[in-house]
């Protein structure tokens, strides 16, 4: 149900295509987050139009809402949310551990309260793969625990160990037409990580996911971490770096051989009022943008930049009109994906190199601190 | 700059052509509210995608924020909000009254404290005209007093006196070019009406409205008093009952005559989640919609009823995803646009009164409170 074919390389860059149920994504790809059926504030028409081959939902807040069930009766979750392309689900470890009342964490499962009403559940490694085929996901994640950073070594190390035993469970109570993918955990300690993706490796998935990163540790260890795990996993399989993130930190993790990312970050920052632009963030509600007539991003060919001044943009955002968070996530979206078109287009010419380093010379990286890109 | 012609006529219903400075209108029409520029939750592409061909924006709003002296460097509003179609400008009278803190009303004009800070405003006839000058609207509104409902007789025959007064007002400071409305006041007073609705011809202006009603009166009222004012108002004029309405109301009010409609009611209505149908309305949120396959509207073309079931959309607003108050509000600009093009056939064919009840009919109205419909 899945094939993957790693095109072309640059170094230690990949150029590939992943086939799913849903249709085809070229990789190095990166997925738009729609939480709960919506990448929030844009219809599946214009999240399609930015590029987007794939999207990630979470299986946690579908479950709690509007129930699994419900959506596998609707004909699936592409067909119920209206977004005809691949969908990659994360399985809810994270959000366990992030946003629900965590009760109580054996190796059957993670026992927690909902954050909606307080009603009590236990997520186990079968469930979780049993909501994810409800669902129809295109890929499913393994049930992982993901202590939040930092995090000591003892917790690191049985965090990982039941990541693994965890994963072996959801492998063994998968359906054979089920995408699942395996999550290397083991937080910032190197050992971990190469002990966590190889048991992971051993279990033959189609995929495989770094997870526990991009949670606030400084950028050189995430790439640290990174680039140890990437040649343990097989090199015919995808990659998936899980919360990734700024465009700096993609390109870093594109060069050490990541082909998969989903971040909160252009939609979240597009809500509030940050644009990232091909010369850096741009804080829309700065009052240097008030009368300025040109476009959000001069080399961007988006809806917004086509149509809309910055002085507009600005306006929108001070009297609190809905369509400014609508039309900054919209731009955001499409620049992450032109990124990405960027990215493979560089690849494919062998020009990786010196297309990054001429790109983050104008993007010339501000100092929004890092972390918190994960989706709660 | 304003052209109208009455093109058809059925009974007292007028099929029209209104030629204005940024486009032409077909009426009746119905104009989606943008207030602060920006009909709320939908692009503008999306707003002339439903088939609406002119917007009501509003020059208090505007005049606070950004300030019409921004928006005319800007290069005028329709440029400034990517809007290239005609605007009506309501002159802020109404929210001078019924948003500001106002502190004192005299022959000379309104003074007000803004809502956003608190600072001090003098609206005369001659800067309201001025302001939607800079603006560049393709139709501007005189300064009218209209008091909060109900009204006492002594403060009716007071404000329907100013209204007319500012009108001269208005009137006598406005560039040649400019296509200035007259507002009929005199709140629930026929003779008052009837008097205001003279006076206010004297001026011999392009265009008259109908203000001062929709308020919260009984709607036999309602159309007791527009049936008394349009066979005064100049039969080559367009007619514009301002803040109306509910579908019944639009329809009782073309039978009389009018031609021009604008409520907050369709965009309103879909941020807080209900609908209008040709079956009537709908309350999304509604638990009978859990599980409901079908289309929002199954008679509807647009891209919400094209592409959701009320299961989704019920969930969006349940987890409160602002992509739902985005599609209804969609939905319901395109459901008045198709009404109104409904009307506007029934009328070439001289079968209104046909029409009228067999829409009627389905849509049996159901028992929503009116009032509070003009913007606030």
């Amino acid at each position: 149900m899945l094939t993957f074919v790693v095109e072309r390389t640059d170094s230690r860059a990949r150029l590939g295509r992943l086939e799913l149920p849903h249709g085809t994504v070229s990789t190095p790809c990166f997925m738009p987050v729609g939480t709960q059926g919506s990448v929030k504030t844009l219809t599946p028409a214009e999240v399609g139009e930015t590029g987007a081959e794939i999207i990630v939902c979470n299986t946690y807040h579908l479950y709690l809402r509007p129930g699994h069930k419900r959506v596998q009766a609707a004909g699936g979750l592409s067909k119920f949310i209206g977004w005809n392309r691949p969908i990659l689900t994360d399985s809810g470890g994270f959000q366990v551990y992030s946003l629900a009342a965590l009760t109580r964490v054996t190796d059957q499962g993670a026992e927690f309260q909902s954050h909606v009403d307080g009603s009590r559940h236990l997520f186990t490694p079968e469930l979780v793969v049993g909501i994810q085929e409800a669902l129809g996901s295109d890929i499913a994640m393994c049930l992982d625990e993901c202590p939040p950073y930092p995090v000591s070594r003892p917790v690191a190390e049985a965090a990982a160990a039941r990541t693994s035993l965890w994963a072996e469970g959801c492998t063994r109570a998968r359906q054979p037409e089920t995408n699942l993918f395996g999550i290397v955990q083991g937080a910032t300690y190197a050992d971990l990580r190469e002990s966590s993706a190889k048991s992971l490796v051993a279990l033959d998935l189609p995929g495989y996911a770094i997870g526990g990163l991009c949670l606030g540790e400084a950028s050189d260890v995430t790439y640290d971490m990174v680039g140890r795990v990437t040649p343990l996993l097989p090199a015919d399989r995808p990659r998936y770096l899980m919360g990734a993130g700024y465009p700096e930190d993609i390109i870093a993790a594109v060069r050490l051989g990541v082909d998969m990312f989903d971040c909160v970050l252009p939609t979240r920052n597009g809500r509030t009022g940050t644009a990232f632009t091909s010369a850096g963030r741009v804080v829309i509600r700065n009052s240097r943008y008030t009368d300025d007539l040109g476009a959000l991003d001069p080399m961007c060919d988006c809806y917004t930049c086509r149509s809309f001044t910055r002085a507009y943009l600005r306006h929108l955002f001070v009297v609190g009109e809905a369509l400014g968070p609508k039309l900054l996530t919209l731009h955001n979206v499409r620049f992450y994906q032109r990124l990405m078109q960027c990215i493979r287009a560089a690849i494919e010419q062998g020009a990786f190199e010196i297309w990054s380093s001429e790109f983050l010379d104008r993007y010339r990286s501000s100092a929004e601190p890092a972390g918190e890109n994960r989706d709660r």
